[in-house]
């Protein structure tokens, strides 16, 4: 019987250990100042639910957690960069961040842009030391992040909701960036814990579709959540999308309707994982339902 | 006989009708502004002397123009996304690069922030298509430029510069910013060069002492340009460097000792070939004369 919380911890455990020991040292030269701006957040206390997904795909694919590490490492940087330059005044100008003073409210802006630099820098860095197989090599990990994390996908969808601030957005368009800024990050993290494991062609598509359609739900429940909840539980401001005119599906459809849209994408991310078996898709299914418990 | 503005020429056409493929279109959804941005940036009229020297570092080791391409195309990408997060009102706060706006002058800070962001993504997309060989592999690839360009090195450098304003710096903090900032990346850009085109470990250590030492004298030469040049000549702000009260060398030690200076690293960048024949290190020497000749 899978324990979900003793899951979660002991990843959280296992992530953040081989991150500390991956990133350059507090007082590294030249610049202590840029070090600790980077271990400030990615030590901050995130739930690393992609670095969970990645080692629970990488399992559901027949691998190990530890073959699959330094990826789930190199999501979690990623997802850090971005939060980071999300934050700054010239973006969502954020104050707090999981309860904390925000990257560039605690080094100024300059170095919180390089922070940020220096953290996408070391992704592919952490990526290159992946462990190659007879299916994958670290040409397709780069390839595949790149992909997903780049000017067609996560960077462009944080753009499309940057330049929608203040006008009406249709929902394709902010399905766009709910896929985008959210659902590419979680799809790759599935598919390159399954390709580190040496996945299948119909496993790396159903995990795909399993993480395309969890970000979705993510993203949904998120929306929820700025509306219904409080900055003490969420750790962030609230409120921050009506505040900056920002169109989001809650918006639109109320908050009833966004969440009974989770509920679909959560039931879509699950049956995409119909090809696995019960004990293999387990832990996936049981995180797809944490996450959409969080909209209640 | 080399014929050296022949051959700049030709590099530039090549390097920009390869760059204009590998980058995504200008319309290109999610955000076609963001797309525009990335391009802005990349076909604003740089000199490419990081791809000529990449190329040219491939002919030396026996190799050709072609199978370096991909890597020279990387380097100029990671080269535009410092100049724009640099021109940043909250760092160097730059209207104007290479005699036009700059990115957040024509799109704003926050597209600006995201079009770096996404060209430094876009590096390691075209990194991972560079041909691999019998020495060397895509993980080779991206390792040495994630390790020449983080926050040990390139990043590093920025930051150290940002943290140094105002206050003064001693010659060997100097050195570190010149080292990290400028010397980082026109290493990389030889090694990588020699790396695409298999080369031996000896040629590899004569291509790194080669791009540090040219790289900073590059470094002393601009800081001269920034004192005794015009911005119609230079294309960018001049005396910037004083009024942001940033101790240069050549505010340290004076024009004509940053002048002796550069000649000293130049002479070092071209003894450090002497391992190469006569012909294969010609243009690289030719190269290494044409930019001192710049600082007078």
């Amino acid at each position: 019987m899978l324990n979900l919380d003793e899951l979660i911890h002991s990843t959280t455990q296992l992530v953040e250990q081989r991150l500390a020991e991956l990133l350059p040292a507090e007082d590294a030269e030249p610049s202590a100042t840029l070090h600790r701006a980077m271990r400030y957040s990615i030590f901050a206390g995130g739930k690393r639910i992609r670095p969970l997904l990645c080692l629970e795909a990488a399992k559901a694919c027949g691998g190990t957690p530890q073959t699959a590490l330094d990826a789930a490492c190199a999501l979690e940087t990623l997802h850090t960069y971005t939060l980071i330059h999300d934050d700054l005044p010239c973006m969502d100008n954020d104050d707090l961040r999981r309860g904390k003073p925000t990257n560039h409210k605690m080094f100024g802006e300059g170095i919180a842009v390089l922070a940020g630099d220096a953290l996408l820098t070391e992704v592919f860095a952490m990526l290159a030391r992946v462990p190659e197989n007879a299916r994958y090599s670290v040409r397709d990990y780069v390839a595949e992040l790149a992909r997903l994390t780049g000017s067609l996908s996560l960077v462009g969808g944080q753009a499309l909701d940057l330049e929608g601030e203040g006008r009406p957005l249709s929902p394709q368009e902010i399905r766009a960036i709910h896929l985008g800024k959210t659902a590419a990050l979680i799809e790759a993290a599935v598919r390159l814990g399954g390709m580190s494991a040496a996945c299948s062609d119909e496993q790396l598509d159903s995990l795909s579709a399993y993480g395309r359609n969890l970000g979705l739900a993510f993203q949904l429940i998120d929306d929820v959540l700025d509306v219904t909840s409080s900055p003490e539980v969420l750790g962030k401001s609230i409120g921050k999308d009506s505040k900056a005119q920002k169109a989001t599906l809650c918006a639109l459809l109320g908050v009833e309707n966004t969440r009974a849209e989770a509920r679909a994408r959560t039931s879509e991310a699950r049956e995409a994982l119909n090809s696995f078996s019960t004990e293999k898709r387990e832990s996936l299914l049981s995180i797809a339902d944490l996450l959409l418990q969080r909209a209640y």
